[in-house]
């Protein structure tokens, strides 16, 4: 946390962006059902009812910490406008520089943390992410199937970053970016384009 | 839990398996760290000495309790026994018929709930997935960097655990079992296989 104060704050950006950078720090240190908006607007010096009068609810007040800086629905509309065979390569590449931008894999992990412990936490991120990501996700695939590719897409993204940057397993914690991404694009390639109809042998 | 007793039980191996179910629910309620020898001990109604006697730490309790039925060198070594074009197939097919079975798949998703939270358990979880499943599918492995190709294919797996299992993704999570090995399989066939070097467009 940065610049706190005593009382409430004037209204306006600054506060709002106090309020979530206090419940960012809360949700990833004590988790989403010891996180209150009582005690996130004391930690941020601001009125409780201020927390409740911009965000509503724990839950909105929880999307709104955990929202990445970029809009997925811009970020997808841009990779796909690239020539197809690109297409995959992008993908890759603009999941894996979310995850290597300190800034914004802060709050990809804080999201797949509380996703894995607790209950409450996972059922609005389930509906997060639907909603933000797997829905333009989805509309921007071509072939059959589209919402389960978009998923199994969205399984390789959080497998990545499990395995990368939270339990950091040797090589791939270490392996330079730019070979990760050569070796994951094939993998959406797959899943965005490959048949699912063939019988496994 | 199941039958509990008063006092130290006669030592064996029903007493050491009632340590290991008790270990297991309080690791998965309590998380790793709130986790004591002692409270296991308590709860199991064993001399919290005998749960030192048989597992000497609680990093090898935990070791122990999240420990699957199953020996990853075992399992490996008859997938890899098979048709070179049916590797890839059995390897999906072992990896989602362990989260499909509802014993493997606690066990399973116990670790990655551990690893995701908690930095304690992260490493020691590392430390345990390369020595057990790792260095064997590593050795299996016939091509070039077969320890990256080894823990990218553990990445697509805690992925599909994540997003199929624990977050329920749909439709993912409601796919047939046989499509999910039959969309999963060339990942596998991919990470085995497929030449590092392509650069990507």
């Amino acid at each position: 946390m940065s610049a706190r104060r005593r009382g409430p704050r004037a209204a306006g950006g600054d506060t709002r962006e106090a309020i979530l950078e206090t419940a960012r720090d809360q949700f990833s240190t004590l988790g989403y059902r010891a996180t209150t908006l009582r005690g996130v607007g004391s930690a941020a010096g601001v009125d409780p009812r201020l927390v409740l009068h911009y965000f509503g609810s724990k839950r909105e007040l929880f999307s709104a910490a955990v929202r990445l800086p970029v809009d997925p629905a811009a970020l997808i509309g841009e990779v796909f406008a690239n020539d197809a065979t690109e297409v995959a390569v992008g993908v890759a590449r603009a999941l894996i520089g979310i995850l290597e931008d300190p800034r914004t894999r802060q709050r990809a992990l804080a999201v797949i943390r509380a996703a894995a412990t607790e209950p409450e936490a996972a059922a609005i991120i389930r509906e997060m992410l639907t909603q933000e990501a797997l829905v333009p996700l989805t509309a921007a695939i071509v072939r059959d199937q589209p919402q389960l590719r978009a998923s199994l897409i969205g399984s390789s993204f959080v497998g990545l970053a499990m395995a990368r940057y939270v339990v950091a397993v040797e090589p791939l914690a270490s392996t330079p970016p730019e070979q990760v991404v050569r070796a994951f694009a094939p993998v959406i390639a797959h899943y965005l384009d490959d048949d699912w109809t063939e019988t496994p042998g």
